[in-house]
C-alpha cells in the first residue's frame, strides 16, 4: 500500500510529480486540435484534457495551460481569433504521428506537414479536420473560463458537425461505440491504450 | 461515411442525442466519488466528467449538473458544506456495484449500504473511501464555476492523499500504471472498457 500525502507531492521532483498527477484521476480521451490562423496557417495539437460539457446545446470543454507557462499557444489563440476548431480522436494507425505533434516546432512550421498527417476540409468547415481519423467533431468557440488557482484556461465549444467514417459506429440508442472507431485512451502525458468493452449496463433502477 | 449537423443534433430524441454527446468526445475516467454530510450519513456517487486541472498544486476538476435539472446533489451539497469528497477508480470487480449507485434512492439511504460497497476512513479525512478501489484520492474543496451557456457547474478540488495500493502501480518516473490497480474506463454512461497498453512514448522532440 502506497500513502502519498500532499507534501509528499510538493516535494516530488517536477517531472516525476507531473507524471504522477497526470495520470492519478484515470484514463483520458485523446484528440489531436485542428486550427487555422487568419492568415491561412495550420496548426495541429495532442491534447487529453477534454471533457463533455452538455448534451443540449452540445458542448465539449478543453483546458489550455496558463499562458504564462506555455509559450507555444497557436492552438487557443486560433481558436479566439477565428471562432473555429476541430477534434479529431487519435486511433492505432496514428497515434506516433499524433504523439510528434507535440514536439517544439517553430513558429510557422505546420505539425500536419512535419508529423505526416493530412488536413481535410469539410462541409466548407474553417478549421482543418485530420483526414486518418476516424471520429472527427467540428466546434465554434462559445465561451472561456480562467481558473483563478492556476491560470489555467477552460474553452467551451459547441459541436457543429460530427463526422464518422463507420457507419456502423453509431448503436441504436445513439451511443457510439468507440472501439470499431479505433478510438485510443490514454493515461498521464504518453501511455497509449487500445480498450476493450466488458459490459454495457442497463439504466440503473432501484 | 455519417455527417451530422447542429440542427441534426437539436432534432435527435432526448436520450439519442444524451447518449451521443456523451461518447462523441472519447473515453474518459470512472470514478466513484464519497462524501459524508454534517451529521455523518454517506453518499457515494459514479463520475466520468473529471479532468485533470494542473500538477503544481495538484488539482482535479468534476463537472455537476446544473441545479435546477438534478434533484439529487448530494454529492455537491457535501462537498461544498464538508470541504472533503473521494474520488476511487472504479475496477472489474465492483462496477456493476457502482453502475448502480447511479439509480435514484431516497434520501437519508446510504449508496454504500445499497450497493455493497464498504466505506473506509484514512489518515483521519473526514469523506470515505472506498475500499474495494485500488486508487484513491482525497480531495479538499477549492472552487466552483458554474458554466454560463448550461448551468453545469465545475468544482476544483487540491489532492491531499493519494493511496494506492499496489506497489508496483508507479512506475520510476512518477507515472500510474491504470492497468495495475485494473482502472477501467467508460465510455457515454454505461459501457464499460478495460484498456490495454500498445506503447509508452518518449518524450517527443523535433
Amino acid at each position: 500500500m502506497i500513502f502519498i500525502l500532499e507534501n509528499d507531492i510538493y516535494g516530488f521532483e517536477k517531472n516525476y510529480r507531473r507524471n504522477l498527477i497526470n495520470s492519478i484521476s484515470g484514463f483520458k480521451s485523446l484528440n489531436l486540435i485542428g486550427t487555422k490562423n487568419e492568415k491561412g496557417s495550420e496548426n495541429l495539437a495532442l491534447f487529453s484534457q477534454v471533457i463533455h460539457i452538455g448534451a443540449m446545446p452540445p458542448l465539449i470543454g478543453v483546458l489550455f495551460r496558463p499562458n504564462a507557462m506555455n509559450s507555444k499557444r497557436h492552438t487557443l489563440n486560433n481558436i479566439e481569433k477565428t471562432g473555429y476548431y476541430t477534434l479529431n480522436h487519435v486511433n492505432s494507425k496514428i497515434y506516433q504521428q499524433a504523439h510528434q505533434t507535440s514536439a517544439k516546432y517553430p513558429e510557422g512550421i505546420s505539425e500536419f506537414e512535419c508529423c505526416n498527417l493530412t488536413p481535410e476540409y469539410i462541409l466548407d468547415f474553417y478549421a482543418p479536420f485530420v483526414k486518418e481519423s476516424h471520429i472527427k467533431i467540428g466546434l465554434e468557440f462559445v465561451e472561456k473560463y480562467i481558473i483563478n488557482i492556476n491560470q489555467t484556461e477552460l474553452v467551451i465549444g459547441k459541436i457543429k458537425h460530427i463526422i464518422i467514417t463507420n457507419e456502423n459506429a453509431i448503436e441504436e440508442d445513439g451511443q457510439v461505440k468507440l472501439e470499431l472507431s479505433d478510438s485510443l485512451t490514454v493515461c498521464g502525458l504518453n501511455s497509449y491504450y487500445t480498450a476493450e468493452l466488458i459490459e454495457k449496463m442497463p439504466y440503473a433502477k432501484v
